[in-house]
Parts: structure tokens; C-alpha cells; sequence
């Protein structure tokens, strides 16, 4: 295989099932590229996050923003708007929160496509799951199997070259999975940020600080954003 | 049926077809917004005309920029380099063309529905079209299905709302027809730009300004571009 194929672009947030996405990519023995997405996010500390995951495991890194008006539908694309703060056992349980990002996957997915069909790339990562998620719909795996068919369908390689694989490692796994996981990989996680809040330390009370802690909590690990008073 | 949810975001470029289907979902009844999407085509005229062609269609008009470095990949986002002059019986019948730009619709439609699922809109519409065009394998009907599938699946709308229809009314049709619909609908067609060269006047070589030719031939129409001599 020449070296070309086995380069994957890998979506990289800088939370942690992204970084987990990304040094699972490094494990599998492709060469990475992380694209990372500024879409007006108030929680900005987490590209910068990406950058220096990136940098730690070797990855190019590229970063792209998008100025889409209408994402401030959207209370993580709008400080002034009030973040969600339901208790753990409710998250992901009613309708989607005023969190989700409206096309958010899709425009990633469709923007790792395009990089990758570009630079001749055999796979696009992205580091979604649903067990212990916000309740997004487009973090599910049927979705994904809908964007594979596109992919395969929609680019270049996928009709004339070997195809561009969507990958999504973390679909099947609870939070807990995903730190033991991330633990097992080495993933720098005091590096990642998952906070919804642009402060500069977490919150500890959004609904992505709560299930960052259940994972930790799953896996008998200390976070070390904690630990470290970050 | 409340008004908003009678709305439509049609892709605009400016050019033959998108004008087109600009004026089919007026012609149906549909409040449209149009969307112009600038993602470093050599021919950004073409975002002039879309911006007239929806002031004259009396839609709303959003434009938002791509600044993605990869799409250099494409020789339409790449001045330096050298424009297709295939022969009109060649277009599209063989291997994808330089012009091809990664991920475009992937992008486009991601963005319509990003737009649409924010603002409660009903469609999302897209002039492409298969029978008469350059073969770009993101322009075909099974294309669009798969997109279909992931717009049910992956937007708010699709899982709690009515969803969001992905139209594309000239799919079917080749490009004398859509002359020939273009001119039923009025279609303001000396607004439109198709030329894939930045030039002052339509260049007469390149594969668009071919196609758009022989659709006005097939439709026994003058182009009023040529007409006027603009």
C-alpha cells in the first residue's frame, strides 16, 4: 500500500473522544492529518486544545472557520444564552438540547470529505458516540451509515479510486469505554477540553463537564483537569 | 400550514441551473431563501449574479465564505492553472475533470441543511443535474438519495420536526430542457454567469459555457449573455 493510502484525516475538537479518535488513528498505523473546526463555538480553549494534541501526537494539523450566521440558533454558538444544566441521568434521555449545533456532523463529515478526496486520503475519523452523549442525532450510527453511502457515492475516490472510509472507533463505547480507552492509548488528557463554558477552568456543571466526570468516574480514574486545579 | 414552515433554502451559484430551481420553488410556492456559497472559484462573478438574480427573484439572499485551502486541488479554484477544452461530445464522458472540486455538493447540501434545520425550513433545493454536465459524480440522483437518508437522520428537524426535504427539480433533465423550463419560469437569464473563467465576457471554450450553448441551441433559444455581447 503506498503511503499516501494510509492517510487518514482525523476531526479533532480537542475533547476527549476526539484526541481518544485521534491517538487510536496513530495506533492503527495511519499516517494522521486533524482538521479542526472553529464554527463560532464559545468554548474557543478547545482548538486550542486541538493544536497542541496534534503537535503531542504528531499529527498535521489544520484549522478551518466556518462564519455561519445561523449557528447562534445554537446556546454553544451564543454566550449570552444559557447553557443546559440537567442532571446526569436526564442527559441525552428528552428532546435535543438547546446545545446541538444544527448540521454540525454533517458540515464536519462533508469538510473531512472534501480534505480527504483532496489530498487522496482512505479515511475520515470523527470521534462521535451516543451512549453517554448529549442526545445529538447526528452522533448515531445509523447517520453515519447514511454518510458513508454519500461518501462513496459523492467523491472522486469513492468512483474512481479505493474509497474513503468513515470511521467512527468510539460509536459503541459508554464514557467510561472511551477513558479507559483514551488511558490505554496515552492520550495527553490534560491537554483535552470538554467544557461547554469558555472559563478557564471547567464548569463541572454542563451537561459535557458531567459526562466527562461519569467517564473518569466509570474507569476509577483521576481527571487530570481536576486533579491539576485547571 | 404555518408560513415558516413553507420555506426553502435554494443553493444558489449564481449560474443556469440554480437560477432555475431558484425560480421553480418560487414557481411552487415556497419562501425562499437563497444561499450563495463563495469557496475560491476563479468565476466569483457568478456570486454577483446570484446576488441580483435573488433580489430580482424577491428571495432572501445569505452568502458565506469557504476558506478551505485544499480546494486549490480543483484547477476551478486554481487561476494558474489550465481550464478543460474538451470537445462538447466528450464532456462528461470521461474520467472526472480537473474542475472538479472535492466534497462540493457534499458541502453545499451540509450547509443548506445546516441552514435550514436552524431556521425551520422545510427544503433544501439544489439545481444539479446529470444528463448534460461535467461529470462530477456529486451531481447523481443516487448521490442525493444518500443525502436524503442522512438529512432524516442527522437534523433536528428530521427526528422531531416534519424534516427536510432535499429537491432537486432538474435532476432529470438535460440542459435544453432546463433552458426550456428557465424560459417558462422567467428566468431572468441575462443575470445568470456560467462561465468557469473569471474573464468580462463568457470565454465560449471552457466545458460550462459548452454545455450552456447546447442547451440553448437544443431549446431554439439566443442566449442573452451572447446576445448582448456581454
Amino acid at each position: 500500500m503506498r503511503a499516501q493510502e494510509m492517510r487518514a484525516v482525523v476531526l479533532l475538537s480537542g475533547g476527549l473522544d476526539s484526541a481518544t479518535c485521534l491517538y487510536w488513528a496513530k495506533s492503527k498505523g495511519w499516517r494522521t492529518t486533524a482538521l479542526c473546526v472553529r464554527y463560532g463555538q464559545r468554548h474557543a480553549q478547545e482548538a486550542r486544545s486541538a493544536r497542541a494534541l496534534a503537535r503531542k501526537a504528531g499529527a498535521d494539523f489544520l484549522e478551518v472557520s466556518l462564519r455561519l450566521p445561523w449557528l447562534k440558533a445554537s446556546s454553544l454558538c451564543d454566550p449570552r444564552r444559557r447553557l443546559p444544566d440537567s442532571p446526569l441521568e436526564r442527559i441525552g434521555q428528552g428532546a435535543i438540547p438547546s446545545t446541538y449545533v444544527p448540521g454540525r456532523n454533517t458540515l464536519f463529515a462533508a469538510l473531512g470529505l472534501s480534505l480527504a478526496d483532496a489530498m487522496g486520503a482512505r479515511a475520515v475519523l470523527i470521534g462521535a458516540n451516543a451512549l453517554d452523549s448529549s442526545g445529538y442525532p447526528d452522533c448515531r450510527a445509523d447517520f453515519f451509515g447514511a454518510l458513508r453511502r454519500a461518501a462513496k457515492l459523492g467523491t472522486r475516490s469513492g468512483q474512481e479510486g479505493a474509497g474513503i472510509a468513515i470511521l467512527t472507533p468510539l460509536i459503541g463505547l459508554d464514557k467510561a469505554a472511551i477513558v479507559r480507552l483514551a488511558s490505554r492509548l496515552k492520550v495527553p488528557l490534560g491537554l483535552t477540553w470538554s467544557c461547554y463554558r469558555g472559563g478557564r477552568e471547567p464548569c463541572g456543571r454542563c451537561d459535557s463537564c458531567k459526562l466527562r466526570a461519569k467517564g473518569f468516574q466509570g474507569a476509577g480514574l483521576h481527571d487530570p483537569l481536576i486533579a491539576a486545579g485547571v
